[in-house]
């Protein structure tokens, strides 16, 4: 297999979620992470001081597809300054009281930085199209029943998100869309390793089972999520999640052949008037 | 030397700064950090799980005291979900409408979490106590001319800080306060570097010599600010900052020593709901 994971994983042409890999096993993938991770780290510091293009990573996966632990292996080697993590759990009162995408919009990394969205704007066409009473909840104008949140709800749903990252991708913003692509059959493993194992214990709930079993219809909405906004500014990866290892490899691989592209990346030159008194800056110091 | 670096380094009574040690070299402290950062890391996992503590890391100090690296080398181990580093810069416009602490306060941590504060709500009494003009960009009600900046003005600005501390700390904040004490010469030697290494120049700003033209009023508010705001719930400690790799052990040794008394802090028990179930669950799992 070529490295060339951007090619192999990016959503270009309509796919069929059920013939798309779950398992890739690549040998010494963990230690191939190690050194890509590395890579990343250095050139999170120069994007850093070049301040200009922000970073936006956006995880999405069934439950126990490992986006935690991804983002905790693939973020290893970075400053913590330069990275920020957002975890999108049920909208509190206060974020339902704005549009669905205002508290992702306020949570958008800044210039020099990463920011890695756990769980995504995406929820709003995933969790609330198979629950559609959930968008009750948001008391939009336009919606007075569960009747209204129809077809063509949902086709302004998708061009107001594409439109949305269209707009920071104007303005700066990288972004990488990654679908961790768990099978139900690892799935029901790692439940069971939750349940099994103690320590993981906490992290079971009992609403993981019910999710589980409207699977079908969760598939069929990330389907339709990957094959309508996967757009050039805005790619959608399917990784296969099966083997965490290999899938952490992947991201983190992705992003770098992308970001080192941008070959206007690097440090700033020293500001001009900073640049002429140089000397005098020095001679200040040492005669002082 | 003993290791217990919380009883050496807090300020428990009245210091005078210029007696205090810039320099302590403790030998491998690089290797000791690269210990004492991993069992951080485990903590801070264990403390996301609890999700009851936040923990708050203030971080003061002069220009190139090392605020910025010491960050990148203490919190090395963490998963980046759980810290969230926050540089507070010149005040924008937006924040200088709301009173001086609202910016801090909105960037607290959340529970389960560490924030740390790379310059922190103590520049309120720092570069403005310096610059007693730049108060007037607040537009206070009772602050018409610098005349009015007096001591009783500071007077209330400390006990308003000490009263913020005071009451996130009642709420589960865990709070450490680190001054990293450099050396006037130290300083000089390291601006001269940031001049002379290209790959350093571009942080070097030429406001950084003209607030080192002001090192003693700056080393007295510091001092000030050491004497008046170092409290058992939110302790100030002085470390010295001439060498970098035992001031960042010593940091990362006084968290963690302070942490590991917080006997509470364990993963939650399994809800008593679930725990009934949990065989149930298994058994679901397994006959789908």
């Amino acid at each position: 297999m070529k490295d060339n994971f951007i090619e192999t994983y990016k959503v270009t042409a309509p796919i069929t979620l059920k013939d798309v890999e779950t398992k890739v096993v690549i040998k010494k993938s963990d230690k191939k992470l190690n050194k890509i991770r590395e890579d990343l780290g250095k050139l999170q510091d120069t994007m850093y001081a070049h301040d200009k293009y922000s970073v936006l990573v956006c995880l999405q996966g069934m439950d126990t597809a490992g986006k935690d632990s991804l983002i905790r292996e693939v973020f290893k080697e970075f400053n913590v300054r330069g990275v920020v993590v957002h975890s999108f759990k049920v909208p509190t009162e206060l974020e339902l009281g704005h549009d669905f995408l205002w508290r992702h919009y306020i949570a958008l990394p800044e210039h020099g930085k990463f920011g890695v969205f756990n769980r995504t704007h995406y929820e709003n066409v995933l969790v609330t199209r198979v629950h559609p009473e959930y968008i009750l909840n948001e008391n939009l104008p336009t919606v007075n029943s569960v009747e209204d949140v129809n077809e063509a709800f949902w086709d302004s749903r998708f061009e107001q998100i594409n439109n949305f990252e269209k707009h920071i991708a104007s303005n700066g913003t990288i972004i990488f869309k990654f679908f961790l692509n768990l099978s139900k059959e690892e799935q029901k493993y790692r439940l069971l390793r939750r349940l099994e194992k103690q320590e993981k214990n906490w992290k079971f709930s009992a609403g993981d089972l019910k999710e589980r079993q409207l699977w079908d219809q969760y598939q069929n909405c990330y389907e339709d999520v990957l094959n309508r906004t996967s757009k050039p500014h805005a790619p959608w990866y399917i990784i296969p999640a099966d083997d965490k290892d290999t899938s952490r490899y992947i991201v983190a691989k992705i992003m770098y052949d992308t970001l080192i592209k941008y070959t206007d990346i690097e440090e700033p030159e020293l500001d001009d008037k900073i640049k002429a008194n140089l000397e005098l800056y020095k001679e200040q110091l040492i005669n002082e």
